[in-house]
């Protein structure tokens, strides 16, 4: 074991502070590899303190990591000492249900490892996250990360930009087709510069007018009032697809108004209660409600390569790790553009 | 002009009796049908009665028609006098829209004209649907049916029938496939039957055990009460299609629980009051919720041959039109297996 520096909540309520973690030293498989950057995704705050219940403490978050390989395992064929990588938001599966054999890792029918406070495959051992120095994973939940980027802003593709991408692919979106936003935060203005990047004619549907001019920098086509009935109304019919990045409560029928025939509108975000949905807004269109989680592990770095071809990244704010629990507060107060990440040097001195 | 005796209902609150009615003299593209039956629509009792609204009296309801053709016009070219032929939900569209020409028909993004309580495209001349003796529809809308099958139980193929294999072929219902139908009624039996033929292994859902020697009948190969919760726990992630063709008010989360991996369920009946959704329930699984409409004209045709070539019709009841009161009653009260279809011929007499 070796013994790593970290930052952890030791309860519900009390803040994120320096922990000592032990890695497990490299088995054949794994890969070793020193923190550089760490986004701050906001299930880290919801986890941390215990928002969605089975937070199992001290907790270290962080699943937005990229760095360096320092260590392999004799048996590790796809990286090597040095490379530049990345890990997400989990770091292992069974391999072998219907689901895995299909590189859908994320709904692992056996239940995947994900990256902090879960259990590793063995079903015993409590996984930390990236808010640390280090950390050990098995090779093929290991990505590529292109060194063309600068690497703290790739650092949230790991979950924001594979979370937007996998369903842009997914849902086939193409070259030409008319898609709307809902909601610019970590998730939203990865969306827009994905889905203009693919040749989408991108619409930022919002309900604060002050967004307009970043929506037009990410690379929004047009930027559109939700709190206008006259917009909702011209809007009508027009997208072939939605993506709905927003997890505070909103009207789903509002819409679903919006969608063309067979279109589809992809849910990202989790309300924390139910939204109501009444059938005739699906039937009247063919149209589709539709739910999606980050992506697989073979779809994250083919994510990864399409965002260094497109040179996409994310728009982060850098800090320190002892600026953690402020990032935090600023996270929830929607005080960000669009990301936080950690300068895990930071965590090192 | 020519006068056909028919059945309508005057006012909301008043049972339908007989009725005079004006059809067009058949123009060059049109075809004028013997009605022999039509099909009784749970549809047919909600307009009647003005229950969604905007009923325009007399009304004269019904769109599940099978007759022969009398006349046709100079340029009718696709059906010939004494044809066996079919109508359904409606009697023309603009044609030209992106919809229709997709032959998506049933989402006209002009209106299309229903065959009861709509207007043709002219906006101005009000439909009458089949509860009479003669109807003129221009040939596109006008379907062929095979004599192979008994034609009285062909009928509501043009409604039920088309309504649940349109979604069934829509998203992919394959052989082996594990589909699931809530609701053992006029349109669940149909789906039954036609994913049985279809070569899906169907599972009937429902709250009533009395149900299950029926369902086996007609050709699912299991059945399971939706009442006992260790009954939905044992279904999780089991099935790649759910066809839910309920009308009262239902909880889609228990059902949507039961959806595997990319798995769809498909709404079919509009309850009247909206239902709640999680948006977890969509996103773990990737799982879609969706709704369908009948189909298009090119699809109802395929759907006809589709049948015949399978030996598939509705399971019917016959009654007089003079019955069609009381027919009314017992489709409220769920007392049929599973469609009323009105003999014409009592209306001739």
């Amino acid at each position: 074991m070796t013994q790593v520096k970290a930052y952890a909540a030791q309860k519900a309520d009390q803040p994120l502070a320096p922990f000592q973690l032990e890695r497990r030293e490299p088995g054949l498989k794994d890969v070793e590899i020193e923190i550089l950057y760490c986004g701050v995704c906001h299930s880290d705050i919801h986890v941390a303190r215990n928002e969605w219940g089975g937070t199992m403490y001290p907790i270290v978050p962080g699943h937005e990591i990229v760095g360096k390989v320092t260590r392999i395992g004799a048996e590790v064929t796809n990286h090597k000492i040095g490379d530049t990588v990345g890990v997400g938001c989990f770091v292992d599966s069974c391999g072998h249900c219907n689901n895995c054999e299909e590189d859908l890792e994320q709904y692992c029918e056996n239940g995947h490892s994900q990256t902090y406070n879960s259990l590793l495959q063995d079903k015993k051992t409590i996984t930390y996250g990236g808010y640390s120095t280090h950390i050990v994973v098995t090779e093929k939940f290991v990505l590529k990360v292109s060194d063309k980027l600068p690497l703290e802003a790739v650092a949230p593709l790991l979950c924001a930009g594979i979370t937007t991408y996998s369903p842009l692919r997914h849902w086939n979106v193409q070259k030409g087709d008319k898609i709307a936003v809902v909601g610019l935060g970590g998730l939203g203005h990865m969306a827009v510069k994905i889905a203009a990047a693919m040749g989408a004619e991108v619409t930022m549907l919002s309900r604060s007018a002050g967004k307009a001019k970043d929506a037009e920098r990410l690379g929004a086509h047009h930027f559109e009032l939700t709190t206008d009935p006259a917009n909702l109304k011209k809007m009508a019919n027009s997208f072939s697809h939605i993506i709905d990045t927003v997890s505070g409560q909103h009207n789903y029928m509002e819409y679903l108004s919006l969608l063309k025939t067979d279109g589809v509108m992809v849910l990202l975000g989790v309300p924390p209660m139910p939204e109501t949905i009444h059938a005739g807004a699906l039937i009247g269109g063919r149209k589709s409600l539709v739910g999606s989680l980050v992506g697989g592990i073979k779809e994250t770095q083919e994510m990864l390569d399409f965002c260094a071809e497109h040179n996409i990244v994310s728009d982060v704010e850098v800090i320190n790790i002892d600026q953690i629990n402020e990032a935090y507060e600023r996270t929830i107060a929607g005080d960000v553009h669009y990301r936080f990440v950690i300068d895990m040097a930071s965590l090192s001195k």
